[in-house]
């Protein structure tokens, strides 16, 4: 059964890919018999990340990317992080619903994924939903993600190329949040670029980039103005996205950054693996009671208990 | 040395708290047992957590609660987790000055942490500052994040009492990162309230928390509508603060999450070290280098590597 369902997904049948994400999500037990099936087939697809503050305008964007890369005939899929709760349900709905117009484009394929609950991070969860993508054989897989907060950093190490989109007027907070992500931004976009301080943003950018690159050349980052709305930039945006993938490929880097992002599952699955453990560990008998009743009555430190019974922790987890 | 400077810490000496917060920070070897040492002389201070998306107003709601909490004779420390990265610097600098008002009040103590580069998460790292400050006998410690994301999500966590921040017109993507956050809270303020939509906001809230509260009084959450520019609502605020941590108190809620913060600190601190134990093995010998060879060649998958070697990594763990 496992092997008809990777049959149909490289076959690139919606029904079964969309079925296979949701048992990435739901963590079902024949997933990693999936995924193993899976990897074999995977390697080909381009795999591209959009992150960026709420409210620049990511969603009208990719829009726009996914039209010209449709044009070039590029198969392309649309994996949304989304950071809605269990309890709230689908949040990024609007955005889905405003990407409808390539819903009936089977060229095209759009899913969001939550962000939580994953136990090995919505990074590992991500990693296998693309190795799905991948072997259905889509040209092009383009991450979203709402917001530039640790997960989304966590998300955006694991794709091929970063595409960072900025936007005038968000203020001084967005500015700070932005800060912490200019370093993972391959590809900069300044958004709503006909606003008036668009191309203070744009000096801005280019002063960190500065600072960044030390001058080197080999490392610059190209910026794009562009505004989704007026339609401008769009097409140097998306050939500008194309070529920096070229780049890549030629220089080795496209290599080095998969080979970077298979150390990080691995690393994610390994966590997730031992966490599970510790998990259990802590939950049997009455450890963890026992463990509480001491740190509430302050009888020991957090450290010292963990530190004491590390070793019978791996102990038992080695069993 | 140590005992002299939990001895300083408990003498409330801003140079020391400052120094012991950067030991965390920077995960130095000593810090281990500094909040050891610390850890018996905590549990009387209340831990007020402030979240909300960027641009809601949250640095100025803070400016008025320090000042009306002053004037009710109680001494505040404030912790802005900050999102920086090392690369750019200190990011919500202009935060931390609209706040200097409140800088040459010794009874205030106002310091940032950065959210990236602990081991152990954000959160760990929090919850040792929060001892520090604890220990320093501050009576009211704000935890401060910029952005409602996953990381801030973990921060709330480890607090005795969340307010969330609303504000009218942040547009879609605004209220699906909202959506994420909407369980976390305990106190909702809808800032900003004299703009036209504040009323549509509070009415969205109000159905969101119906739902989840399922129409039991015992947990429902008050909501307050303040202005911090046009000073409306803000003594209703802080004293609804104060009100619900006394409920709190009373039925025995609060004594219930600082347990769930103490397991929760205990896996943080077990993870972490384990973590460690990971990447020590996988960065020995050519374990790592080995691994990527075979995923590279889509020899094995890294799922199989993992499974396979898991019960190597636990042994080697436990030596």
């Amino acid at each position: 059964m496992i092997e008809e369902i990777i049959k149909q997904i490289r076959g690139g049948d919606v029904r079964s890919i969309a079925r296979a994400i949701s048992w990435i999500e739901n963590d079902l037990p024949d997933k990693e018999a999936l995924i193993d099936g899976l990897f074999k087939h995977t390697g080909k697809a381009r795999i591209l990340g959009i992150t960026g503050p709420p409210g620049s305008g990511k969603s009208s964007l990719l829009n726009h990317i996914i039209q010209l890369e449709r044009e070039k005939g590029k198969k392309i899929a649309v994996l949304a992080i989304d950071p809605s709760s269990p309890f709230t349900g689908g949040a990024i709905l609007g955005d889905r619903v405003r990407m409808q117009k390539h819903a009936t484009d089977s060229s095209v394929f759009i899913r969001s994924m939550a962000s939580r609950g994953h136990l090995g991070g919505v990074a590992g969860a991500t990693a296998d939903a693309l190795k799905v993508l991948d072997a259905a054989g889509f040209d092009l897989i383009i991450i979203e993600t709402i917001g530039v907060g640790q997960t989304e950093i966590e998300v955006m190490n694991i794709v091929d190329l970063v595409m960072l989109v900025l936007v005038p007027g968000l203020g001084d907070e967005i500015q700070a949040l932005k800060a912490g992500v200019m370093e993972i931004g391959d590809i900069f976009v300044i958004n709503k670029c006909d606003k008036d301080e668009a191309s203070r943003v744009k000096a801005e950018v280019e002063y960190v980039l500065h600072l960044k690159n030390e001058g080197d050349e080999e490392k610059s980052n190209p910026i794009f103005m562009t505004s989704a709305t007026q339609n401008i930039g769009l097409q140097e945006l998306v050939d500008g996205i194309d070529e920096e993938f070229r780049r890549m490929e030629e220089n080795g880097r496209l290599s080095q950054r998969r080979l970077k992002r298979l150390e990080l599952e691995l690393k994610h699955i390994l966590t997730s693996k031992i966490q599970a453990h510790v998990n259990k560990f802590l939950n049997t008998d009455n450890n963890l009671s026992d463990w509480l009743r001491q740190l509430a009555n302050r009888q020991a430190t957090p450290y010292q208990l963990v530190n004491r019974k590390v070793s019978q922790v791996l102990k038992e987890l080695k069993e």
